[in-house]
């Protein structure tokens, strides 16, 4: 496991943290603020001891990466990755057949955070992303989680393909979302999954394709290409969770 | 038809925006930048008539929505509004029953941009925006909507309320999405609908809701409050195109 330092910024956020038993650092709050929200979080860092800095905007809009801090920035002792043994074992404890998400690439932070919200209200048990080349946990990611990143434990794994190949020994099977495919309505979604989503260019890279069972495809009626990754794999997460639940009626 | 300013920034995007034949009514130029790229933007400017304004640094960098002008922004007679009857129309001309995504106050851009790219998709036949506390058709909704924003039409109205009574009249129903409904799957969603969303952080306003004829709820089982709004939109237009697909069979 590493640690790393990272920033959270904005009020929900900060609250979201305190709420969800984070450790937290340091707050920087501004000087003067004093509302509803404020207090509260004020109120939270003495019962935790934390360390409270009343700061300038001018110093809160320097130290934030997001440009919407709120009047508010705390430092974490950070996202904390999780090893994808930590994810099979968090839905061996809900006694649940594994859903997980494979990301393979994904770049932009905001689609890293609407996913990590999708996966934790869909009940997905965990997040898979690479090493290379794709977006990891920073604050821009976490203030768009809307809070799902103290929840929902993100795997960060060397090899997207080995990674899936080792997964299938345990049981599981994969679908990956493109074009190409069988209408997701069409297939059967249910059981161990793992659902595997491509780059926001690119799409699903060739090796991961292939080591996936099926390819579902979103129908699609329009002119354009592609949904938003995040949007497509919300309607792609949301299909397995209606079968599971027919399928239990 | 209405039009309305739309703007484009940097030194790429003014000059295609001239070569591709776009109607540009006034250039702001950086006072004093004189290099190639600037001149060849001026000279192109001067052909056709196009009012040039030259401008301090900080008068850009205040109108800047994307934060890289490159010293140079344009306005341009943009993204044409549609009427409410021409989403009518659309359907009609296509031979279906009426989809129409309503959104109450959506703020973000990004939002809007993806929304717009599920409705393309997923077959409605337009998008209703209010024409106050809304985002409207900005150069940053243009490039997040990835050419959506060509072909699927935008009414902007006075108040959504009394356009959805106008709406019902036509014989069309409304179903929002809120936490406090019935589960998507449980509700008929077939027929002449409007599906309408609300805002990021307030959801939909009370007198919007009144008018629904139903509340539709997606099934959360995780730790946090709300999916990201327009992954929630994606979730429920393709829970709308499942139930007609289904119903066709």
């Amino acid at each position: 496991m590493r640690y790393e330092e990272m920033m959270i910024e904005g009020r929900n956020a900060v609250t979201e943290a305190f709420r969800s038993g984070k450790t937290i650092d340091k707050i920087y709050i501004l000087r003067g603020c004093q509302d509803g929200p404020i207090n509260t979080i004020v109120r939270e860092a003495n019962k935790r001891d934390t360390i409270i800095n009343y700061v300038a905007k001018e110093r809160l809009d320097q130290m934030s990466e997001t440009g919407k801090h709120q009047g508010v920035i705390a430092l974490l002792a950070a996202y904390e990755y999780a090893e994808v043994s930590d994810i099979l074992e968090n839905a061996r404890n809900k006694g649940e057949a594994p859903f997980i998400i494979i990301l393979d690439e994904i770049e932009d932070p905001h689609n890293l955070g609407a996913i990590l919200r999708t996966a934790n209200l869909s009940g997905a048990h965990g997040i898979i992303i690479p090493k290379r080349r794709a977006c990891g946990l920073t604050s821009v990611v976490a203030k768009t989680s809307a809070g799902a990143i103290n929840y929902t434990p993100v795997a960060k794994v060397t090899n997207i393909a080995k990674t899936i190949e080792e997964l299938k020994k345990e049981g599981m099977w994969f679908v990956c979302a493109d074009m190409d495919g069988e209408s997701m309505y069409n297939l059967d979604l249910t059981g161990p999954i793992g659902l595997v989503m491509g780059n926001e260019g690119k799409g699903v890279a060739k090796n991961v394709k292939e080591k996936c069972d099926f390819v579902a495809t979103i129908p699609m009626k329009g002119d354009i290409d592609s949904l938003n990754v995040s949007v497509a794999t919300g309607i792609l997460a949301y299909e397995i969770v209606r079968q599971r639940i027919v399928k239990s009626l």
